[in-house]
């Protein structure tokens, strides 16, 4: 049994709140277990310079990442001088994601920031990101149609993201801080709503996987990643 | 009458939430109004270089500031390379504050971190990192007090903080944004639980003030702190 | 009687250079005792990108600050990496009061870029820049309506700053780096040529202060104030 | 067929040579088809301040990973000032790929700093860098036990990595730059001798991906991989 | 003798790799002994910023420098925050001999970028740079003209650059890293194909030099800088 | 005849002041006609962490320059977050320089800031900054013989700089900024009070040059610098 009583394919205690805060096109706050992430999507009338250079048609999706320095236990010193490797790793994933749940022509030449604030870090804010973001883009996108900034949903497929690992021999479900800091195997899945890969990273971490683990992780995300998207997709606004 | 229905000499509606955040020695959430700042209190286990350099007796308390991207109406760029002269003020102004509250020997050789993280900016969020950061630099107190960390509690007075302008021709408390972005003066008092100063700072934005106009602000500000000191002194921890 | 032999209600000896360097449109060397401080007014062509982008009438004034690191005893780090949190809010404090003197539609679509160099620093160097940035500001205004380059005089009411401190229970005016890094409170004040304030700012860096203290600050500084404004206005070219 | 003729399962011509370097303790360039990469491994005597304050026994390998500007088509600009999100993700990767090779305790109290820098760019540059730094890495190795450095080979088990990707609805093994540009879906893979994963990373460029291709893309790797390996374990010094 | 056997007026062995890249318009890697660069030259179709706010007629032509971290016995820290004071002098004294090199009037509206990458560094690897970097231009030169890029040559005078040295008092041409770190005077000549210079540089290292002694040096540069050149013309493509 | 009235060898007016400013351990302003640099000579009581790794006995002198916004017809920018290269290839220039006047053994453990604000540039800014320098150092070592700090005069050699090119094809000494924007040749001369030379630059800006034009530039530059010299080992302290 998992330290928290959870069984190795549960995932904590998953719960979302709409538009959390008052000033963005969509917000949410993500909650799985004691890992809090607030994230928002703000929309704007312009796209990026490489994008007007290649007068490329449709918009753009970006993301942001950041633990706020209270977030952890040791205090996190805020990046403002340089982002480091993993938040710069962690907002390029996010990003990734959630463009290819948009169809980026029918948003019209705008760039869509989501930003994700970890205030709580306790294991799988990466994951916790992607799905708070998810939720974000779509209320976002209802405030675009129903004021008429966007004449047709852009969003083509929901995408939600889970972390699993192998703990002490065990393929885990959605590890806390305490697993993950202790895993051999750290991996995030990233799938769309028709049950497709949207973004696979497994790392060995003290040792190296084979075949039939890797196979177990991916049987282990799939159901769970169907349920959050289903929350993503109609959790009251 | 404000565009709030407001009176004159009438603040926001105030609340503060203590505890907000799972990791944190203290942490507060703080509302005016629409305003909301996250302040979190971090004990750490050393001081600056600079102290140690002077072998200087006793700890440090210092603060930073942020304005989340999503916290505006249109979207405030994440400070990652550089911080503006603005957050720059800002953050030393609430750790002046909050130093002064205190007595420094009294922490032993640590440095409290006083972090602020604007959620929602509709004005005033200085003043409420003031007050927001107090009441976590509070319930720091009272957590290292009940673990033995420290033996004396080394808050000496309570300080908090409003802002206050002149808007069209009339002194007003506590200004939401669309008044400050209208008002001819700013002012941003702070004041200890004794009635006395801490810091005065007061500038003609649109037009120079007087004597009498002065003398309205101040008078305006020492009820309303007053109030203020009281509820962070003893909202239930 | 103070460590220099002055009275309290005294400022030490003010002087005023016109015109020392070159170069700039208007430029000024003051000195407030041993504190001096070279300041020029440069006037360029153009506005800065956010006016441009509003297309707001008129034009801009901004200011930067700097010690140059022979103007200490120890010698002062050359900020060329990033500038510091108090120079920044100095030069935005010189900027803000030196701006409050102008009308800025009369200076037509123009960057006023107002330099301070700390030459020696022997405390009130932020007074000091703002008084020097005054006569340099009143230099070049003549000179571009003497070559024509604009037509009305764009000062409205000029300003001048003074340092006051409370040291060792006594209020004092115009504080030497001695008083200065011995002040119980320290206060910046800014007025304008019809006595009215421009900008307030009182710190306490010891200890508190009362509404009685404050007043006497205050009343102190009231009529150094309009002494320098007259020098400033009147001094030969 | 191919671009460049080749078939759905063969690599392009890989080739490495060992020692190109004069100076580094290890060093090697290795090619895939065009791209070029340049790798050297040195030793150095001391660990990261992390380390250090953890009093970790053994030792520590990062990797630094550049393109150079003549590497492309069109100039790359240098990294200069600060590193690109790709170079980050690319330098993490090979670090932790390498010291997935290695039992760090083994090689001391010293850091191995393994750079790749990319001398032509035709896809596969990060795969060709973990390859390239194995065999640096090896080199290096058998210097340190050549000359009495190290008394035990700490190599614990070889890695290599190859890319492929969906190209048109056909999986590839080992992308050129065009057919990389065109995927639908990019994949890298990196493996021990053993035939066991170190780490996993596909990702949905123009459309999501289902189980059966990521079968049959992690089947194409297997093979290949494993030739790779048994090169640089045997290539003559 | 030298502590590789040459006479004091005897260069290493030189040698020339044309096109050792294959992306670049022009590229070559050049050996002067143990110190190798490699050079590319890449042609692109826009002036700088200054140049086109100018409304100058023609192209310019800027060289970059670095050397890669195994070029040295103990690994170079690489710059990718900032670049040293002796890179920037490098690469500016690299730009103005090339730049001298061309009639910048002929090549049309266009940058011509200088990247020089030192492989392995055993001392003259600037003057090695203005060499490689010669060939590089040339034939990125011959492949414009080749496909109509530019109709007239633009090279109205090649240069190359050798070091010279006082080294235990006597007058050493092209030296060795170890003769160059033991050096009394260091100098860098720079000439073009009628004998002329284009730069000189000495430095008194550990002392000064008089006028026979200099002109000892430039008469030992003359004879060895033409034969360079020569080579540099002939080199087949 | 040139645009000031001078002859071709003939200095503009060399005026020094010494202990210009209040606080450094030796200052002096030195002019050159219209140009005037402001240089200042500050003991610090430790070595870089470079010497103290060696362990090399002695002591370091380092310069900065700088050229205040004010100094220029067009107002140059500051320098806030990063040195130009012409920035840092000066005050490379002035510390070498000032080294070779110096025995480092004799100064103690200690390191001399040479600091160089350039108030005023009508040309040889660097020139004016190393025989500003060298008198500020004089002035400096004065101080620390006469309180004791060290014993013995550290000063080996003075020095001295002038600037030379060739205008018009004729070759002048010390040329203003009108002079130097349109010289086709442009050089430094650097020499100590034994005539021997301690740097020369010579770069062709905009035509190559032959031995006659160098060894009559050589030849101008001796007479003056050693006036030069002169005057700074005797003006009055």
């Amino acid at each position: 049994m998992r330290i928290d009583g959870r069984k190795n394919d549960q995932t904590r205690n998953i719960k979302f709140t709409p538009s959390f805060l008052n000033f963005p096109t969509g917000s949410a706050m993500v909650e799985f277990g004691r890992t809090r992430v607030l994230c928002s999507a703000v929309v704007t009338e312009e796209v990026p310079p490489w994008m007007r250079a290649q007068k490329k048609p449709g918009g753009w999706l970006t993301a942001e990442y950041q633990m706020i320095p209270g977030s952890t236990s040791e205090r996190s010193k805020r990046e403002t001088t340089k982002i480091s490797g993993r938040t710069q790793e962690i907002q390029r994933l996010v990003g990734r994601s959630l463009r290819s749940a948009l169809n980026l022509e029918k948003i019209g030449q705008r760039t869509i920031y989501i930003d994700c604030e970890v205030l709580d870090a306790d294991g799988g804010t990466r994951c916790a990101s992607v799905c708070g973001g998810m939720l974000a883009l779509r209320l976002a996108v209802e405030k675009m149609l129903a004021d008429g900034t966007i004449a047709e949903n852009p969003i083509s497929s929901y995408v939600a993201a889970l972390s699993l690992g192998i703990v002490e021999g065990e393929v885990m479900l959605d590890l806390c801080y305490q697993e993950d800091s202790n895993a051999d195997v750290d991996m995030n899945v990233i799938m769309n709503e028709k049950g497709n890969f949207i973004e696979l990273q497994a790392t060995a971490e003290k040792r190296s996987f084979n075949d039939g683990e890797l196979a177990q992780m991916l049987s282990l995300a799939r159901t769970s990643v169907a349920n959050v998207i289903q929350t993503i997709k109609t959790v009251k606004a």
